[in-house]
């Protein structure tokens, strides 16, 4: 099989594949994050390219339209080389690099003042990290103390730590003696784990005090992205923190995608992408703030259950078969080497753990951040990606569900949504009747799409304006221009071409207001089946927190106005940013975090959603604008 | 540089070695086990082999007679091979082969009636084995007991065994999923660890109830030799036993000799050949018994400190050094794969601790067996060998040193002296002046030397032949023709070369006498000075009792009468065989044995013998036969 070299623009990244390989498997190999929703099925007509020379063999999907065939597109995942290429990815099948929703905003909300432990969780002032370099003076032995060498270190270690169990690592062991003479007994020794693990572990003895530095990882593996946050665990700040699009992207876009793929046999590759991702993040951290790899002697990772399980390289066949049980929600603390990650081949890798398949790490995370397992307010924790996840409780009890929102609110199942990228419209008003639109869009660029934030205001704009009803029906037809028919029936134009950074209108259609009001109901009926399971009304609720990418843009009122969070009073909300990384980092500076996060597993309970009918009931009588029953939406506005 | 074919005989085993490497390279290769006292360093002149066909080139050493080196004979390990080369290996080089003495006698052997679990380490009724198959059905998932897989094993676990803290290997999390339900959710669960662990592991996960059979090895890492037992640890019976010379000889006769190549960066080939040696045992054992080696879970290893090291590949640099400290007294428990055992590569390796660089795991596990730490009885113990480890005490407290008795009972430093193996005088009768001799052989071989058990005996006989003073001085010149003048001073011959299996006479001289009393004087002054250290009389001691392999075939009487063991009766002496093993066993038997291992190192102090001048007079005062203060021994016969 023959050989051909593929020179990607923008960029000028230029790989070598063979005959038989796709496209989407030259940008997996030039690195260049693609969006391939369907998982290179030839389905999502998302990963199109546009051949500048050379020839391809294509598949035919008949997903592209004769102009754009014209023009030279093809889907990378059905294309092959037949010569040398030099291939365009255009804008919008890019995934936008550096764009990456680091999460920091929500940084100075604060836990409730009735739950403990804000110090411990901010500073490592109650318990320990979960890694540590300590710099210590041994005692010589002599013939009256000839204590053998671990023993005289684990004795010093013991009296500056106060830590019970400890053991070493037989590398450490093994050099110990020459180690602790060379040095003329002044070491650095680092020790991996603390509060809640078993023993703690020394996992190096280093000569003398100069390299005294020491580091901890605190990573959110989301679906999407990956962020992480480089902490020097000797004072508690993050010195550095960066994000990436998490490279199992190209099996997929959704967890569900990518669950089928490692079910037939890519777990190894969807393991490998998501390690590769974080070392790529690894190696910018360290070489920005010039550490070794090696100083970084812990990682907590924080994810949704199936993440956590494809990471570590776990079957996680049967979280999306009935009953959904996942492999493990509580996974032993790994080493770094075993694990593949480019650090200290000891380091101790963590896991948060979660309760069920759809309540993972990423929610106990959030849970512990909040406080509100440890405060008498009643809270409600919710998390909305394509899964929401919906935690309700306080100090005596948690419970928590899964409602499948759909990918909607992160742009997807439209043909114009797209995540809270460059050219998004994040932000929307609809004047009444419809003719005029104003909106914003991420970074100030002309509209390329609409994400979740805006698809929400949208929707509630276009009920304001009269031209939906409580149903999601069109029902102003000829009142605007914008509203018009097209081939697939009645469409909303968003932005008109001309504005665009599309060479096209940007429209909403009615099939993709009631997809998003499928979404808002699930979100919504989750919410309720808890309240009832528990007897409680909506008004019992003393604050609501939103975390995720996603919560950081919305307009609570018109979330509230559309139906799909419930009507308290807008102050009680609360945006808390991303969570799931707060929390790991909060484990990662404190054993007390880790014995709080083993307090919230313990006590939070899973409510299956799918067992019984009052899911289904109530998720049909949030299907309108706001509820059926519009005693539950007194203060919506219409 | 040329490369030579090397065939040795008797064995037919034929090698290749290149032109500067020594025949005792080749007979490494070969796995011919040599005796090479010296290390190699062409001193001890024990390598003595005879080259049949072909050249060498050998350094001179001035250690062979010219009429050695006209019959053909040179040191392998000053010996390189200049053709292809025909060498035989003369009996008295080669380590007898299937001679290791296994140490079962002594097994009818009980621990005093005072001190408890006999039960628990026989059959380990009370705590659990080291390594344990399970058997187990789970109750399948259904939509109202969703619980992780893990979380489902753990549950049945621990209702099964009580087993509170368990963790799953992450490779054996990685398949759980599939394995449970592929085998309808009956499966074999392999569990390494036990009581005194942090935590159980669950090493591994086997569709169906077939594969239940489970094994740990016990193993006695000896200096000289190695010996294994295979023990199916669902009944407690061991199943096969297995002996061999600890191929580390090679390095040298002696632990010092070892570590000191250790220390000059031969720290990894003396773990290669102790852990090949144990390996040779497992595959012997489990081919013999038709097991995988992969059912073998746990390892339980009994050796003296330095020993311990160099299987572990711990420096073991200074142990031999002022004041004498070991890397680590207790050694965490190593995974198989990672130490290089060839069994189940998660198995637990666990190290017996010691309390220091003289005083190691396999005295503590004799400690362990004697009952002696849970007795209300005054216990001596003894393990002769190079060093003379000697431990006294009780419920309430117990003391232990190491005295140097030289390698005279082990055969060293004596021209004639020799192992317990084939054609050694083991039992020896002088009658009053000395002309008549009768001696018993290991055998009923033709004498080619003398062993340890013999020289006492022969000490003793000489003594009370009035051949030798108290001093061990010839004074009986011309009373017989065995006491004759050589070339360096007075000799007895013990056996003329008539009737010896040698060509020539087995001889002692005066010089070897007086090596032999520095050798019983240093036992006896250590047990007197743990005596003064805690202020009793040797009257006070209930008990006696000697392990080791010397120990079994040693007369107790005369070991008395030349002082070397204290003049106590006889009744009150006992041999308890290879207690080192016996102890091993127990460990991987029983949790609780490990328990009391703990206990015993907790509480067992250690007298260092070299620290003040009570040691030297002591041993001044014991150079007499038998003792310079006759009310110590007011048995002793002469």
């Amino acid at each position: 099989m023959a050989d051909f070299t593929v020179l990607f623009f923008p960029g000028g990244r230029q790989v070598v594949i063979g005959e038989g390989e796709s496209l989407i498997n030259a940008m997996i190999k030039a690195n260049i994050p693609i969006i391939a929703s369907c998982g290179g099925e030839g389905v999502c007509s998302r990963c199109k390219v546009m051949v500048k020379e050379g020839r391809v063999k294509s598949l035919s999907t008949g997903r592209l339209t004769v102009e754009e065939q014209k023009q030279g597109y093809v889907l990378a995942c059905r294309s092959f080389p037949e010569s040398h290429l030099v291939i365009e990815v255009p804008e919008e099948s890019r995934l936008g690099e550096h764009q990456v929703m680091l999460g920091e905003s929500g940084d100075n909300w604060k836990r409730p003042a009735d739950a403990p432990g804000d110090t411990c969780l901010c500073t490592g002032g109650l318990g320990v990290p979960l890694f540590r370099k300590l710099r210590l003076v041994l005692p010589e032995p002599d013939i009256n103390d000839s204590e053998d060498d671990l023993g005289r270190l684990v004795r010093v270690i013991r009296k500056e730590t106060g830590i019970k169990h400890l053991q070493p690592s037989l590398d450490v062991l093994r050099t110990l003696p020459q180690v602790l003479r060379r040095s003329g007994w002044k070491v650095t020794v680092s020790l991996a784990g603390g509060g809640g693990y078993h023993a703690v572990e020394i996992i190096e003895v280093k000569p003398g005090h100069a390299d005294g530095q020491y580091y901890g990882l605190a990573v959110d593996i989301g679906t999407t992205t990956v962020v992480a946050q480089l902490i020097d665990l000797g004072n508690g700040r993050t010195v550095g923190m960066k994000g990436a699009y998490n490279r199992q992207a190209v099996f997929g876009d959704d967890v569900i995608s990518r669950i089928i793929q490692a079910s037939e046999g890519g777990l190894q590759g969807l393991q490998k992408a998501v390690v590769d991702t974080i070392n790529d993040l690894v190696e910018e951290l360290t070489a920005e703030q010039r550490i070794k790899p090696a100083d970084i002697g812990a990682v907590v990772c924080a994810g949704n259950t199936a993440m956590t399980h494809m990471f570590l390289g776990i079957d996680p066949t049967y979280i999306r078969l009935e009953p959904y049980t996942p492999a493990a929600n509580s996974i032993p603390a790994v080493q770094a080497g075993y694990a593949g990650l480019k650090i200290h081949p000891r380091a101790l890798i963590q896991c948060l753990p979660g309760i069920g398949s759809y309540v993972g790490g990423d929610i106990t995370a959030g849970v512990l951040i909040t406080g509100m397992a440890f405060s008498g307010d009643l809270t409600l924790f919710i998390d909305i990606g394509t899964n929401g996840e919906i935690v309700l409780g306080n100090q005596e009890w948690l419970i928590s569900c899964a409602c499948s929102a759909g990918p909607a609110f992160e742009g997807g199942g439209l043909r114009y949504g797209m995540r809270a990228m460059q050219g998004a419209i994040e932000h929307i008003k609809i004047a009444c009747g419809g003719a005029d639109v104003e909106y914003k869009t991420v970074g100030g660029a002309p509209p390329v799409g609409i994400c979740g934030s805006g698809l929400i205001e949208c929707v509630a704009g276009l009920y304001r304006a009269g031209i939906i009803d409580r149903g999601g029906n069109f029902v102003a037809a000829g009142s605007t221009p914008r509203l018009r028919e097209s081939a697939e029936g009645m469409e909303f134009v968003l932005s008109w071409s001309g504005e665009s950074g599309r060479r096209e209108d940007i429209t909403i259609s009615e099939a993709e207001i009631k997809n998003l009001l499928r979404s808002k109901a699930a979100v919504y009926a989750g919410i309720r089946c808890m309240l009832q399971a528990v007897g409680l009304p909506v008004e019992a609720i003393d604050r609501v927190i939103i975390a995720g990418g996603f919560g950081q843009y919305i307009s609570i009122r018109d979330a509230i106005d559309i139906g799909m969070l419930p009507d308290v009073p807008v102050e009680k909300y609360s945006y808390i940013g991303n969570s799931s990384l707060k929390g790991a980092r909060a484990v990662l500076l404190s054993g007390r975090a880790w014995e709080e996060i083993e307090e919230i597993i313990h006590k939070m309970t899973y409510l299956e959603l799918s067992a019984g009918s009052a899911f289904m009931d109530e998720f049909v009588s949030a299907l309108f604008i706001p509820h059926t029953d519009l005693n539950l939406f007194p203060s919506a506005r219409s």
